[in-house]
């Protein structure tokens, strides 16, 4: 007999759980009960994964449970929010149990490494295999890391390296369309990353806790689009400079430095972050963030507002023309 | 060109929102920033509609965006939570203009009677229609409605009317698969019942703030089932005096009332409350309910955890011997 709703609740998603004292009354009724301290902001995100928009069906379910906490916990550490429990609507065509297990794992392997709680949620059947996640944290009140704050005079930084989500995008769908059939240690290195991004929670957290820098987002949809959200909300423009784009071996190997840029411009689902930093801070930046051991690199500058073009593209101080369009997904 | 999300976004979810003190960064960030009093828990609930699941393709988007809200607002008054602020995952084929204007139409005429903000969410595409809301609100802390406080002795009492909600189902499922093709009058209130439950917000809000009820959930699986969940968490039982169950005129005029009762036993999608009321509160009950002008009923009493029978049916104080297994979703 298959198993019910509640079953399936108890056996996944209550036995891997940590335990927060600010969860008063967990998984089961009507509602969770959370407390917040006062001084603090919840800050709230939202991401939905429907398959065949986000995931192919041959997605291993405990790095589909992995990645969808990911890309949220990802949301707020663009905050500097420090995580604290997520919701999870879950949508499947049957009650599988093997891949409950699975994708109950990949979820609870980030959950309890950041110590955040499943405090609820709803399982439902439709055909479509889909998951939303709401998660939450909290920030102090006016250390929020925003997006409409980039000051001119700002340095730009990202975290990590940029484009191995897309390349990973890239392969993980000749793989599937059986375009591809093997992949080389590079290629599978690509692949993890979009699997299984890191989530900058300890840089967020630091950045805001610090007050290093007040503007912040992550970077889900590519650079270009998204730093062109800062930009637009903030009233500025920005100098890159594409000598600085920080690129990984693997994507440099495979793809050569041309076009692991483009990658790093256009790429979606890096999920790292990209954050400005007014230059009083450049020198306490990194002293604060040493001990983090997060890779960040600067490439660029805010400027002020120029009406012709939003980013300004230099190379060795040289501008350069540059159409770059932004990623959208299974497009 | 069709919309971009980010247009949509503006054009249908920020221009009818309410004001609220306590969302500091509304949609368009990472996260939205929002802040809680000290001295009051969150209450948190999730809820996904998914077509062909929970709703036909024929529904009416305005009705579609109204259920999605009350269905969870409704989850809150089960908890005495007083309603904030939702998070919205919305997942279509195709980005619809007509569809998400009525859409958010009837969202926001729910939300906006409660006073209720929308701080965040997700747009996503995909082949199935498919909502989730996350909502939220606010309680005292040890005055939320939990389903683990039925206490023996306490009286049973629900809102409204019961069954409605099911027959109203039958009817749509009629009309959809073209068994029927009109309705008469009643036939169009049980519909209406089904489309736009009323979430018991004022009711909740009361038992709690008052202490006149420790123990509530909402009917949307069915009296017997959900009843269930709270004798079988509380520890106890239950006896059910089947001739005082509220049943509407509208489904006693079309079914008679031996198969109203049925449907209001069995019957899921009512969103009314269930509640227990220890006897000394009983009068209290009365005074405090009366201005709210909400129908309450009392049906019956929770009496020691009887292992053989978990509910025990009376008509006119005589034991009836029942079976009646819960609603499930389009099965």
């Amino acid at each position: 007999m298959a198993k019910t709703e509640f079953d399936l609740i108890d056996t996944f998603f209550t036995q891997q759980q940590v335990q927060r004292a600010d969860v008063n009354l967990n998984i089961g009724d009507d509602c969770a009960l959370t407390s917040v301290l006062s001084g603090k902001f919840l800050a709230t995100t939202t991401d939905t994964m429907v398959e065949n928009s986000h995931f192919y069906p041959n997605i291993d379910p405990r790095d589909l449970g992995y990645k969808a906490i990911a890309t949220n916990l990802s949301d707020l550490a663009a905050m500097g929010a420090e995580p604290a429990w997520v919701s999870l609507a879950l949508t499947l065509p049957k009650s599988d149990e093997n891949w409950l297990h699975a994708f109950s794992q990949g979820m609870f392997e980030l959950l309890n490494e950041h110590h955040v709680a499943l405090i609820g949620g709803d399982t439902t059947s439709g055909t479509v295999p889909s998951i939303t996640i709401t998660a939450q944290g909290f920030v102090e009140k006016n250390t929020a890391l925003r997006r409409d704050q980039a000051k001119v005079g700002d340095w730009i930084y990202v975290s990590g390296t940029l484009g191995d989500g897309l390349a990973g995008f890239y392969l993980i769908s000749d793989l599937y369309q059986g375009k591809k059939s093997a992949v080389n240690f590079d290629e599978e290195w690509l692949i993890q990353r979009n699997f299984r991004p890191t989530p900058r929670i300890s840089l967020g957290i630091t950045l805001a806790k610090y007050q290093l820098s007040h503007c912040a987002l992550d970077l889900s949809d590519g650079l270009v689009g998204d730093l062109g959200h800062i930009l637009q909300r903030s009233g500025v423009s920005a100098v890159l400079n594409l000598q600085d784009l920080p690129c990984s071996a693997a994507l440099v190997n495979l793809y050569g430095r041309q076009q692991a840029e483009q990658f790093a411009l256009q790429g979606g689902e890096d999920y790292e972050l990209c954050f400005t930093v007014p230059n009083h801070k450049k020198a306490l930046l990194d002293q604060y963030l040493a001990p983090l051991k997060v890779p960040y690199t600067c490439i660029g500058r805010i400027v002020e507002k120029n009406p012709q073009q939003n980013i300004i593209y230099q190379r060795q101080g040289k501008m350069v023309d540059l159409q770059i369009s932004s990623f959208e997904h299974f497009k």
